[in-house]
This record gives C-alpha cells, structure tokens and sequence, in this order.
C-alpha cells in the first residue's frame, strides 16, 4: 500500500539482504537521508534518538535490531543483551517490549544458529502484519469519516504527532482513514498540531503534503481555538499503549485535545491497532511516561541548511520533558482497531478481543 | 518596585527627556538590548514586532507613541494619523485602543503647541497607574496564594505567556503575587508554559530566574499531564481583555489550560487590571482574535550567537496563527483586579466597578 509516487519506506531489509535501511527522521522534513543500520547497538541509538519513531515502527525496529545481533552473537547471552539493550531505548510504546517478547518467544528455544534467520523472519512478519492491520484501520476508520462527512465540505480532522506512515511500516494509524478517505475522493482537510517540543507535526506535514491531502498547520496551543471556532469535525491520534480498559496513552498533548474536543462534542477516536493494547495494565495511570531530556525543550535543531542549532533556553534552565500523557477512557468516544470499531472500555475491547478477555473476577 | 537588582525597565524616558527607551524583549532571554525610539513608525513597529508586548506595556508604549508624534505634527491630521497607525499594531488587548482614546481625549481638545507635553503627561500616568494596579494585584493575589499553601511545600503556580514585568512598566499581572509571596517569604515554585510560537515562557524563565524564584518550563504539551499528575495547586494567567461577563481572552493555548484545570478541581484566575476589561463587550466571541503571520510557526528566529534563523517549516507550508483565545467565564474560578477578587461575570465585575455597571434592560 504505497501513498503515494517515490514514498520512501520508513524501514525494510537493504540491498544485500541482511542490513536495515531506516529513513532518517532527524532530518525530515529538510532532507530525505536512509540510513544502513548493522548492529543492534545502532538500531537502539536509532530509536532512542527517533530517527525511527511511532509505537508501531519501533516495534519493527526493535524486532530487526535482534536479528542484527543474532548475526553478532547468537548465543543465550547474546540475545538476552540485545533484548535489556532494545528494551531499554524508550519506554512506553507497548508495541516496542511486544515485539521482543514474540522474537523471544520464537527464537529463545532455537539453537543459536538458526536464530538470526528465524529473527528476520518474525521481523519481516511484524511489518507485514503492521501494513495489513493500518489497512484495516483505514477501511473501518472511512466509514467514520463518510459519517463526519457534511455536504460539499472536507472532512475537517485533527491530528497531533505523527501517526501516520512515518511512524508505521507503512499505512499510518490514525492517518489510514484520512488517507483511506483521500483515495476514495472524500474531501478532507487535516489540522496539523505542531507537537512540541520535537515538533512531530512536520512529519505529518510533510507525508500529507506529499500525498496531496489538505492540512493547515498550528501551535498546539490553538487547537482549543480552532474547535471551539467550530471548526473541527472530529480527532483521529493514535497510541502508544491503550490498556485493558480503554486509556489511551499518546503523544503529550494528547489529553488537553481530548478536553477540548468533549467539550465542543467533537468525536476523538484513537486508531489502535491490537499490538498497540496492553491487556496486562488497566489503569492508565500505571503506564510508564518517558520523560526525555530537557535540551529538547531548550534547543531546537539545526534545519536542512546544517547550521548550528538555535538555544531557546539556556542549559542550566529548569525543564521537565514528559514525552506522553493519559487520555483516560471517558474522553475518548471510540477505538478504531483492525477488527472495527469499539467502545473505548473494558467491555468494548473484549468485544472485538473475545480470545483477550480475562476471567471476569468473582464479587467478594 | 524593582524585582531585583539590575533589572532593565520595560519602558521609560531616554535621559534627553524625550525619546523613549524600550527594553527590545525579541533579544530576550540571550540578551539585554535597549532600544531607543524617536518617533510614532518606530513605536508601532516595537509594538507589532512585539519588541514591546504584553497588554498593559503596549498600552503605555502606544501613548508614548503619540507623544513622539505630536513632537513632529501635532496638527490634527497628525494626531489622527498617529493613531490611526498605532491602532493598527495589534486588535487584541484592549489597553492599546484605550490607552489611545485616554491621551486623545485629553490633547484633542488642545491647541496643537501644548499637544506634546500634554501627550507625554498622559504617558507617564499611563505607566504610573499600570505600577500601582500590580501592586494592588500582588496583595490581593497574596491572599490566595496563603490559602493554596500547604504545610512545608511551595505554592505551585501554573501560568501561561508572559504576564509577568515585561509585559507591564513594571510588577506584572499574574506574576504579581507570585513576585510578592516570594517577597514574603512564602515558597513558590512556578510552572513556565513554553508558549509557542512566540515563545514567551522564555521571557518568564529569564525573569523568574533573575528575581530568583524557582520554576521549570514545560511544552504547551505537558500542561494536562502536570495537573493530571496533581503536581499544580493554581493556575494564574494575564489577559489581552477581560469582557464585562467575565470571559477572558489571553494567549491563545489558556483556554486549553483552563479546561484542563477545571478537569481536576485546580482554581484557574486571571489577574486583569482595570484597564484590561472590555466593558463594551460582553461576549468573548466578539473580540478580534490577531492572526498573526505564519513564519511565526515555521521558523525559529536566531539566538544569542546571531547564527541564521531555524527553519521548521517550508514557507509555503499551509499554517493558522491565531494569537488569542477565549476562556469562557464559567471556567474561571476568578478575577484578581486592582480592586479585590470577583467571580468571573457581570455581577461579579460589577460589585468591584459598581460605576461600570450599565443599566438593567428592561424585561421584554
């Protein structure tokens, strides 16, 4: 499912069949640089510094990176560092310690020289798998959309970060129903939040401007405006782990949309493919929030010309750089997950993940 | 007041006696720049340039500017220009077009020789007055700020922009019983709201910081996620006008914040001096809201170095640049004016301004 003529892909094998070309997202949106990554300690300071980014592509990510160590070593040891180093690199995403734990499941009870290969493999299927499920997000998700859909207008979405191919294999989570729209000739147009402090909102820029699908850029600080101008139809974001009960965790930020848009009853669907949910944790309060280092706040980085960066803020400043936040369940009207559309609830995702749902606990 | 040693004025006479000495705050936080300005086209450049900002400062900016320019034409072609030119600067505050309407009201009716002196007489008790009002604001946010204290923690105060020194002649608004707890010896401890795309929690951590009151800058992002975690016991915020019902309009992103304080029972006040209400007006909806231009998102001007500006953004990248929003009044727990602290609504204002209050409408 390629958006669009010479859409560079955010990850795959490279040329010589074992190595990992990544795009570069440092650099976007000036230069479109692919990188060749050979080690798993190069795959982990990729995602760690989001050269690869977004819940469902650094799970793939993370996935390659341990069949790039297998290549190194093999062993028990081997692969038990691979997995402490890759896990290490952020912690929220669920998507990134799932995808670990199934290269481990299948490779950890291989002898070690079939596990390199055995590890590609579940890695090309967590990407393959990653494309069909953003597929099926989109399909589900244009139904909404023709629902929001008023005559002879766009459908006028508000997005914050990236969720869009960039930050998948391909497809994008809650970009699929725009895009899905897009190609089918609804009329969309796309309000881009500019996502502080790493400023995700030129990614999502840059692949809508690429693909040809309207979008206006503001500051996060004015997507209260901008709804209560009315002039929102609904929120689509998407997730870095969504519990058992229906919390969305997502890019911070995420939460101070999903007030805005409950009180100017504008829908906000998260686009939740299943690897993104977390049935082990309920309350999202549980969920680890990466705090990241402050210099993001305090320096942004040089542009495409190479210069050097521009300080904003002195480095003894005191910042605090939480890089997530809690949507809790009620703000949410629905999840947009691969098998349809749920309730975001405990009762709505065991609808659509009937094999998920835990034994209901007897009343004391 | 001074807030400490060294600290530059915002605005006042250059020692000749006539031009006026601005502390050219697009320099800030890197440097001190003071820059002098000599007629009513430089004045109005500082104030849309945002060299000089901050409702109250633009206000007696805008008087000094008439000042300069009965100093070249006092006629009253020259007088009407000069406002007409003035006006033009920013629609959002309110104390600029007051500010104007004062000086005018008062040289208009002279003949031109004794216009200048005049003009500058009305300047100098613009600032005089804008001092006195966030004093009177400090003792009465004083008040609050002992109740919001607990037992052996810091008064944890969230505020957004810039309504601190730089944006009056001096004391600030909402940092005005921030500055004074401090003073008293109360712990405070201040939440910095980054404040894209002009960046003006850098001019409050530059000023914080020099009065040595302890803070930490956070994305316009993080401002849910640090109530949601019960990190924040007070929001206090500026405004650019206070309608006569009490809905606030300040720097576009308060209002995400007020939703999010009243989502978890935080008391959300603005600090609005006298001459920041709008008693004409009595719907938030009504206030022109500045759009301001674009390249404020897409690029990030240099730093201290002088190196060349960040580009984030291409220049054709679609972006919306609203620089206000509204709070509707019921989001407000309060105003905190010169007078005392009201309820944010008609008869809340009325009780401290009872000479404002318009006849009742008859019942239809």
């Amino acid at each position: 499912m390629s958006l669009f003529p010479g859409q560079p892909p955010t990850i795959g094998l490279a040329p010589d069949g074992w190595s990992v070309n990544i795009l570069d997202q440092t650099a976007l949106p000036h230069r479109v640089v692919i990188r060749t990554v050979q080690s798993a300690a190069d795959m982990a300071e990729a995602i760690r510094h989001m050269r690869v980014r977004g819940a469902p592509l650094i799970g793939a990510a993370a996935a390659y990176g341990v069949a790039l160590a297998m290549r190194d070593d093999a062993s028990d040891a081997g692969l038990d560092a691979a997995v402490v180093l890759l896990r290490s690199t952020r912690p929220t995403a669920v998507n990134l310690a799932a995808a670990l734990a199934r290269v481990t499941a299948v490779i950890g009870p291989l002898a070690p020289p079939g596990r390199a290969a055995a590890a590609y493999s579940v890695a090309a299927a967590v990407c393959e798998e990653d494309v069909a499920l953003n597929h099926a997000i989109g399909a589900h998700g244009l139904a909404l959309m023709r629902r929001w859909a008023d005559s002879g207008r766009p459908v006028r979405v508000l997005t914050h970060c990236n969720a869009g191919y960039l930050a998948t294999v391909d497809g994008g989570t809650a970009l699929a129903p725009v895009y899905r729209a897009h190609a089918d000739g609804l009329p969309v147009h796309v309000w881009v939040s500019e996502t502080r402090p790493r400023g995700q909102g030129a990614l999502t820029a840059w692949e809508l401007e690429r693909a040809g699908v309207p979008f206006t850029v503001i500051a996060d600080n004015a997507a209260g405006h901008v709804m209560q101008a009315g002039r929102v139809d609904a929120c689509l974001v998407g997730t870095d782990r969504t519990t058992a009960s229906g919390d969305v965790c997502n890019k911070v930020g995420t939460y101070l949309k999903a007030l805005a848009a409950r009180e100017h009853g504008i829908p906000f669907y998260a686009c939740v493919p299943g690897p993104s949910i977390d049935w082990s944790v309920d309350a999202g309060s549980e969920i680890p929030i990466e705090e990241r280092d402050g210099e993001e706040l305090r320096v942004v980085p040089a542009d495409a010309e190479g210069a050097r960066p521009v300080r904003l803020l002195h480095a003894a400043t005191p910042v605090a750089n939480p890089a997530f936040d809690v949507t809790p369940a009620e703000l949410v009207t629905g999840l947009i997950t691969e098998r349809g559309v749920c309730a975001a609830s405990a009762a709505g995702l065991r609808s659509l993940y009937p094999e998920r749902a835990r034994p209901a606990t007897a009343t004391s």
